[in-house]
């Protein structure tokens, strides 16, 4: 129960169903004093937005975001913000067939169980279209992490086994697969092309990388920053693997090889992915995603229904090829709403190791 | 601040230092009436405390638990069950020259900037002994699982790049490394006795699996089982990467390649990894977890010191191989940890599904 | 910070402020399978929307609430249920003059302070209004409570003064003040009568009681059912006092009067107000909760602005007389809100002291 | 379940039952770089500590606290400090007769209803004897108000009836029922003399006060400072009512004469009691707590058994004639709990409205 809230001094509690009345975040936390408004924010989810480039679902989501509280006069007050995004194009019926039936790769089984009954339509609150909420919160996150400099990019960095080397960040947003290497782009686009093809689905990785970060960030020995990313990524759907660093290359290497030595002028290189015992050292923050394929595709899959009857099914609907490059502007929310909430915690520390002083309105002097 | 404390329903508090007085847990919302004494809970500690095998360290810890409270007359009571380890051969004199420098891919520079100060004494609360906290911890949470019959078992899949193939879980417990596979452990145990002699550390993989596991257990979206896995698995020091099912391996699979059939009588295979949305299927859940060399080498290594002075240090103190074999036990109970606390959570759904009755001694039969 | 979210397993989260967008709640963690509606929801609502009696005030809120989320074709999925209701009759320039003004007993001053901005239009969040989505939550929490046959009654016992001796609970909602006596209630009218000539304001008490509670809620020793229900009515604006079955009345007793004698048929009296050791008896719950008086009269009151010049200021706005009756269904409310977590809570409990056990689709004889 | 931990950035745990092995807090989230060691805290356990003066306990608990961790050099590291209190005088074979009887007043019949057992010996963790480990961790958060200046004072102002008139805060600490008043501490004592000879017991109010807070603690609407102490308060054992400035008294006020006015020299009367909106405004805040007689009396008591039958009972133990005076500086210690949590939340707020800048250990200009 109450699963939906993530955070403790900057928090994000999301609701809606992919074909309810509307999807939303609350945004408990934020700092007052900051300019913000819904041009900033839906600039975040036009990002997740589908295009009409091969591989992406039809659907035309308008996804207009609407602050409803928490921002007067275009500042924030401190109070919780919330953000509404209401369902437009959703066509129910088109999963009227899918009522009675547990969808291979899907949470169709495991809602039904554990709640004893589940919206159908689309994957209810199950579905990929969740995120939006979580973009809407991720971006006032990002409203506070700018102020510190502190900047998140996510880019694909494999996908259908296409791996990109290049890690060029300004062609990241050239490219409607959020790919930073041009020619391993050319490569996952014809991937793509010969998928569809196919009717089939791919999967992917997608890394993340966290710049400026402030050394400190993250508590020990369970909310170390490490941890939370970790949850909070994995929170996502269609994650099935997160690492940090060198992740599961360590496994082949020596403690000599992998410790970053250290000089004067900082770390020497990079392979602990920025934190050192779940705290940022203020190198870049890396981490790796791993992508399942969607499991809605188009070639005949073997299920059973409520009454545990087998049958064949062929996913219609209208559906992406991958999670990704939609995934990616998720990904990114997800790791600003752990650092904005790490951040803040790391400022009481600082603050109180500073004595920070109190305004006092009527004795200004004390 | 405060990041010592995890669980929702079933929570486990840890505190204490490489080498302070003590290590503990406090482990509260353990049902009542479970039998309990501290053997149970040392069997746990046994597995994870230092032999005198080749490879691991001959600081000699007695790692003797008490319990104070909870427990009454070998019952539990429902109240917090404090379990205590006293340090007994805590040597700090030898971290004396490690005062004012930072250890290479130790905690040691980020524990300084984020607090100011730091208990240099084996790496204090950064120290792998600090597990030793959440082994007692998750032994009730062992406790509680047993009741429903849910096994959790962690094994050595790869140390040092030697990968093993089989999955032989009564072997497991027949050799010191873990590892499910006999002739993989004569190699792991060469590749150790040669990196021992090159002053050297090794990485390696741990596999988990968690057998028996009710359908239904973890609440979408931020607590999804799979991501408060993912926390309490990446909280763990020494751990670079979490993986679910086929894990990184979806980025080169197809969905109709990855995507589980249902039939009458189950799943049909298991590269879900035990979860769909987040939530337990009724497979096994499987995990694989990236493991980072220990850190502390004997080969010379360049830092710095407080000063920011450029030196070299050798770490000498009494130090492991590889965090394995002794962090396998302390996965298992992370991960038992969070399933009893899952377990607990979606046992309240359930009974308010079924309207369970709440006792009424005066009028009972209301 | 994030301070806008209470409870546990039953956890609700509201936003909004007096004349901004919107105001709303999610309810996170209601189970699934009940039947929901708006129409339901609506009609607690409607117990708190001011009328057109003396003493309250004239403006015409709708507080039309809407569902957002987490009800499909009637019923609850256990996903969170989103609830809103629009601002419609917000006149913010009437507040215009108050921009740089403290109104004494506002909280315009602290939320200055606090946030270094505020929302001053018809108080932002600190305003009454922002009750609107307690009572949309505490409606769901009602629904949830039913299931049990628990009861929660709110009325006005004091009012200005006036003591209701009466508990006529038919008669509490057959007037406009939930006044529990009929005799008390004429002379509650005419104290209103009396003092909105005078341009002053009024306090009281409210009780509640719940009944039929089960025994055994409550977690000691922090998360006690008196405490948690003593933070959530707390939390409401306007409270200053919060007491259980005998009260400050303790102070007078000896051991031997206060005490509560046990046959075998029950409890003899309820001194203790239906909890022992903060974990329910079984015996009604009894409260009684303090509530200033309106700061906002038509006097003349002397202040500051926020450039510390003296002034004297008369709050015209559209006010009511009294907190009570508004405040009533908003304390029902959180007193639901409290109760259903702990129901949830408690239930874990006794499913695992039952061994409740879980369906198991594909094996269900298991 | 899990009840057992209180605050969000300072947290505290606490354990133990009154006959168990020891009683103890984890204290998470106490800022690094404070003096501290275990005299200080023992000062604090010292008040709490029965004396051998009329009406009070003849137990002789010694109450030595040991600080296991978090503290290094006497300087806290930021890390969990564990501090236990071990049992040295536990009768438990003077409760046998106790183990099937519900004590009226007590909590035997709750806690065995919640749990299905019940440690019974000395009321378990249900027993006053729980407030040391409150205090223990109060202690703690003593030394963090004590950086800003911030004290709390806690005073018997009713006991039995007598009321206290004066507040003379240097006598509060020069009599064993820290009482402010000398004239109304005479007739207290004389009350005590008496009701011991009836072999009764007596209840009483504690007023609390906390000077020089900072203005902006609290976190509205859910965590307002107001909200927080109450529940804190409440969930102290014996506490039956809790109320703020005005308090309950405010039913007979207008809003003109509730009001505090302000000044440009602040505010002109503290009816308030130090909050406005659930925010502290830089006025004293004041809470006053009634308090129930110990139900432990020596007259005769009607009860049942766990069969249900009737029987009749005299307690004898050793027990207080009234919670008064131990429960005083348990009262002191929750009150600063509180204050110290709410100290770093705001602190948060106030360093990121500054943009506090984080130490960069290897370009200290950027």
């Amino acid at each position: 129960m109450a699963g939906n809230t993530i955070g403790t001094l900057f928090r994000v509690t999301t609701f809606g169903e992919s074909h309810g009345k509307a999807l939303g975040a609350v945004v408990d936390g934020c700092p007052p004093g900051l300019t913000l408004d819904e041009a900033y924010i839906q600039e975040e989810l036009d990002k997740r937005r589908p295009g009409k480039a091969k591989g992406e679902t039809p659907r035309k989501e308008q996804d207009r975001v609407e602050i409803l509280s928490g921002v007067f006069e275009g500042v924030t007050t401190g109070t919780p913000i919330a953000l509404i995004i209401y369902n437009q194009d959703a066509q129910s019926s088109a999963y009227e067939h899918l009522r009675d039936v547990f969808r291979p790769g899907h949470a169709d089984f495991t809602y039904y169980m554990k709640y004893g009954i589940r919206d159908h339509r689309g994957g209810g609150r199950a579905s990929g279209r969740e995120t939006v909420a979580r973009v809407a919160g991720g971006a006032v996150a990002k409203r506070i992490l700018e102020e510190y400099g502190i900047e998140v990019h996510a880019y694909t960095v494999n996908l259908g086994g296409i791996v990109a080397k290049e890690r060029n960040l300004s062609f990241v947003y050239q490219n409607r697969l959020f790919c930073p290497d041009p020619s391993a782009y050319e490569a996952m686009e014809a991937k793509i092309e010969e998928t569809l093809k196919e009717g089939d689905t791919l999967g992917g990785v997608v890394e993340i990388i966290a710049t400026n970060v402030p050394i400190g960030l993250g508590e020990p020995v369970f909310d170390k920053l490490s941890a939370d990313l970790a949850k909070a990524i994995c929170s996502v759907g269609a994650v099935k693997g997160f690492e940090i660093g060198a992740g599961f290359s360590v496994s082949q290497l020596k403690g000599s090889e992998n410790n970053d030595p250290i000089s004067p002028f900082g770390f020497l290189k990079n392979d602990a992915g920025g934190m050192l015992g779940g705290i940022s050292s203020g190198q870049d923050i890396v981490i790796r995603v791993a992508i399942k394929p969607i499991p809605s595709h188009r070639k005949p899959q073997k299920t059973v229904n409520l009454h545990k009857e087998p049958i064949e099914i062929q996913v219609g609907g209208r559906h992406d090829i991958s999670a990704i490059p939609r995934i990616v502007p998720v990904l990114s929310a997800m790791t600003r709403i752990v650092l904005a909430d790490h951040l803040l915690r790391q400022l009481a520390i600082l603050a109180f190791r500073k004595r920070l002083a109190f305004p006092n309105f009527f004795h200004p002097d004390r």
